[in-house]
């Protein structure tokens, strides 16, 4: 069936076979070209081979290359496949950009996709899709699917991250990027024109940004509780008692800094929005932006939240071999052995609290697990936002309120013992309690019917003072 | 190059430029409108920026707008934007959609986009998008893209929820909507007229629904038997031995609500695939639909599953917690002291069910968690259909078994002694073995090769007494 | 608004309205058929609908078909149905097929999409596809959808794979068919020809194809280790002293097993690369293929590892639930009185290397951990390449070496006493280091400078004596 026969029966059964619009002639079907037979390029053509597209690779030595590349394409040297095609991706790494030059001529008007990347930062003083397009200023350079790997595009859209980054001076030639992206399954975003390179050139490079900051904090409080709780008690107990307990770092000095660290990144977590809405009730508006730091705090809370689920996870981990230890097994057995007398006379208060301690815990962790698992992506992408807010809320705050009363109930009866405070330094978990009391506190009172009341009015759009803030805000406006 | 330029350039090399048809000319790139200029119009313009649109938005003031708008895109009167655009999204609350009565003549054949939201359920007698066509009869309203938030706008569809959904009465501008929604990488679903409003208004509302059964369920199931453990456990002491115990509530008591609880939610997940397979085996045809508290069943099977893998992860935390509790501790070494003769004579068979109890149920549990993973929705959609089946199917029952083996063995030798009928009732672990039991016994039937020939054939279309069934369905049909 | 009306007005307008292109006219909407109203022609119509599609079925008995199919689609006879569409999905079972042979005159130039299944791999001699292109030699028959599930049509695709396979002689019908697949918001991948047909129906078929080797590695290894440990253990026990210890097959002898097995999964996991990385400095490049095992071997490491983090997980619970063993307990604390005097007598080195065993072995596992979870496919997606090496390379070495450590060290003071070689065999956890001290030590030499400069550089593409290297790779070529 010839391209001819096609259009006259379309003329006659327009309603019944509108399909046919969309196919294009079958022999011309959309060509585009391919620079670089290496693992990237020849992952692409396969790819676009797969969306429909004809694909003429172009090569250096084009014999050579012809038994590498994809069935169904065809390799050509660079002169004669910049003809065959308007769009022309260009696999080759950047040194090697230098042979595009002699080609000005047959690449003028074209589409040329810039897919390198580099192998660190600042490498070179220009981007690269810069430099392409100062070698052959007559083309128009998108930069773009550069965040993708040739291991990605040959596992196809199903398993591999679907978005991909574009940026362009012409609107024109970013759109026939975006078409072929979308044909292939990915979606793409325009971040703007070219100057945007570099960043898109940075992405594939960039080591968890978002978990910096967390990170520090994690380890600034690991480093600071594990030197406190060093000297609190085996610096003590050599001075004082001249005992070497110096193996304790290995397990139990763990097990008191993880915990610490967990409720007080947990607490952390939660404090960036109870200060948001009080500095809402404050301002009795929600149109003004929070401060940079706090905007800044509240887009990582998520990173904190999962770290403090990783040394909540650590404290389970280090609780549960306790009884496994040989060490402290034998030396508790002989303790046990003498203090025997005392310990048959049995306290119920003692067994509530023993009891419920750990009840608690372990209601605790399983919260903070369902939390854990609902931020993963593929969870919380099936969520409602009602759903999402109501776990990260209200469940988040009931997992802070069970690891605090948790850690209240661990030295309940220690508080006001002289004993406890060993060199007048109070115990580890006496500190990390004052962060989570502080959080739980401030929401306690942000739940007040009457607070809360005011919040939800402002969340909804209402102004306090509407008529005093307005002139204020406005007033560079008017003069 | 102007459109013009174009336009002759393509007749020439119409089989080597396809792609150029796709481009639009640059500077009429198509534009659409977006009233309102808070969060979720900013990042809806943003990302429709992104995607290649012209942006222009209606705003009251737009002087004082023009500075937080995205950049790129313009700002003008609600009247003015509206003629820059056939498409305009209405990203301003309800209440105040009355500004746009007075637009009627300007908006008049346009297409606008109700993306509002309500606070809650029922909020008002109609739909938002009924009320906004009702507001402005001469345009075509088309509810949809409300259950995106302004959050998931920015951070593009790879973390986001891809789907989003449209209705309303017009094809032509349902159409067009869906367009722009497949260029933002989003997938639309049509789900009919604009009466279907008010079910998309409560999408982002709602709160697990799919879930409400199974907790209903769960939460009965752990009071019927908190309550009958407590009367049996500490009561029972408290009574005939004036022992106060109330301490064990915390956690031994617990230790053994939620194995039985878990143990029953998992055969009520397998229960309800096994009467369904009974069903189709008694009525000889899988052409029949089940009755609808099966189906309504079968549909939460998920839920089921993954509740009872949460009581079952609470088992194995309380269980592994037992030997640090140092109340129970120092009682059984106490008691270890007395017995201390009689446990040296070492009992095989004693040691043989104690081992094994204990591995069946890590095996049991490890299985459990496997199905938990394999739920996940990022897992489940890179397996296939058969690999499903096969885990959810045969290791889903592998896995009832190793936990019914794992129950049976803890009291394989309390089943005869009078002692453990307290007050003639049984305990808790031998009530919760029945459901089980039974849903292996049927399944066992189901797998015998003889009825597993006719179920597989049933499942393949064949129908037993067809002759007798059909006349018997068409029935209706022929008189 | 006819459609002329609207061509009228959009020369007018064109600048304003360029939308209006896309939408095709209301009453003239594509409209597509599906023969075959059973459970999956249904839920693709309902699909097929919600994407804006037409639909019209075909059936035997439009009659009594007419209630079962969803509202807004219309019914008709196979003939009739054939005349409505361009492109008619085929949902009916293989055996049926002999219905299309007198519709052949109907179908001429249709475009058939089989989405047919079989029960079970090699059931009929051709492909379904095949057959059916046999039967209607005038349609262009395009196999395609058939991985997806009622089901998983019903649900949408935010939750359900994405991914369709797509293959047919026609480049024209089969873009017919990926324009659908895209409305439909799925991404439709082109496969080639009609003859992959065979290949594709077996997709849902297919029980796990990668795992099959990890799980046959994993189940030798255990096989292999069970019975050398039984007879080390549990044998000599009965032979030397007469004592039956069989019970301890159950946990005891399963906790030797697992954490072995897994940390030769472990190595195995990571083998392969460090093979790879001395490959290619052997030589001299990174252009010349691995040999075929190599490239199997590394493309199942991801199996590996999950399959190692299962054994891990199971030697954690078998670890954690030992001093809940009351036999084990019982026998400990009588052995325990007899030795009181000596365990008094504490020991620094000794309580340091406990400890630090079990420090190691947690800090493994959990990173262990780790690695499973970013390996899970919606958390990989969202990691950067350079993240996602991170983690797998540094954070996965790490692991190794935390469980190698961890396993030193369990029997540090045990590689010189006789007593441990029972019958002249090395324990079990000696054997098992032997692999993970070969990879760690190879990884040690390609991380010294000089070789991992070399490295690099031949991973940017330099290639040693590429004068010597090229001629004998182009030597084809050239004569």
């Amino acid at each position: 069936m010839t391209g001819q026969e096609r259009s006259e029966e379309k003329s006659e059964c327009v309603s019944l076979s509108p399909m046919r619009e969309a196919v294009p002639a079958p022999p011309e079907c959309e060509r585009v070209c391919v620079f670089g037979t290496g693992d990237l390029g020849r992952s692409l053509g396969l790819r676009l081979l797969q969306a429909g597209y004809g694909v003429v690779f172009g090569s250096r030595r084009p014999h050579s290359s012809s038994s590498l590349i994809p069935h169904g394409s065809q390799v050509l040297g660079h002169a004669a496949a910049a003809q065959s095609g308007h769009l022309i991706f260009i696999a080759v790494q950047r040194e090697h950009y230098d042979f595009l030059v002699p080609l000005a001529n047959q690449l003028k008007g074209k589409v040329l996709v810039d897919l390198s990347n580099n192998l660190r930062k600042n490498q070179y003083p220009e981007a690269n899709a810069e430099y392409l397009q100062s070698l052959v200023p007559g083309a128009e350079v998108v930069k773009g699917f550069n965040t993708l790997s040739a291991w990605s595009l040959q596992k196809g859209p199903s398993d591999a991250n679907r978005q991909v980054y574009i940026c362009g001076e012409s609107v024109q030639a970013k759109q026939a990027v975006m078409a072929v992206a979308t044909k292939l399954g990915f979606s793409a975003l325009d971040r703007g024109f070219l100057s945007v390179a570099r960043e898109l050139e940075d992405f594939p490079l960039q080591l968890f940004p978002q978990w910096r900051l967390p990170l520090y904090i994690a380890t600034g409080l690991s480093a600071a509780f594990f030197f406190y709780l060093l000297i609190r008690d085996i610096i003590y107990a050599y001075f004082t008692q001249g005992k070497d307990i110096s193996f304790r770092i290995m397990v139990s000095l763990a097990n008191k800094v993880c915990p610490i660290v967990s409720l007080i990144m947990l607490s952390l977590c939660y404090l960036p929005g109870v200060l948001a809405s009080f500095l809402q009730l404050y301002r009795g508006t929600k149109y003004r932006r929070f401060p940079d730091w706090l905007d800044r705090w509240m887009l990582c809370r998520k990173q904190l939240g999962l770290l403090a689920l990783g040394f909540a996870f650590l404290h389970v981990l280090y609780t549960l071999i306790i009884p496994i230890r040989s060490v402290e097994h034998s030396l508790k057995c002989t303790r046990m052995h003498i203090r025997e007398n005392r310990t048959t006379e049995f306290d119920t208060t003692t067994a509530w609290s023993g009891d419920s301690y750990l009840s608690l815990g372990i209601l605790g962790f399983s919260l903070y697990v369902l939390l854990g698992i609902t931020s993963l992506p593929s969870v919380s992408n099936v969520l409602s936002w009602r759903e999402f807010s109501f776990i990260q809320s209200k469940l988040g705050h009931l997992t802070l309120l069970l690891c605090t009363a948790h850690t209240y109930l661990y030295g309940w009866n220690k508080f006001l013992s002289s004993s406890t405070y060993k060199w007048c330094t109070p115990p580890g978990y006496m500190l990390c309690l004052v962060l989570p009391s502080v959080v739980l506190l401030l929401k306690l009172l942000l739940i007040t019917p009457c607070v809360d009341r005011t919040i939800t009015r402002i969340r909804q759009g209402w102004e306090r003072r509407a008529d005093q803030r307005n002139p204020k805000n406005s007033q560079p406006l008017i003069p």
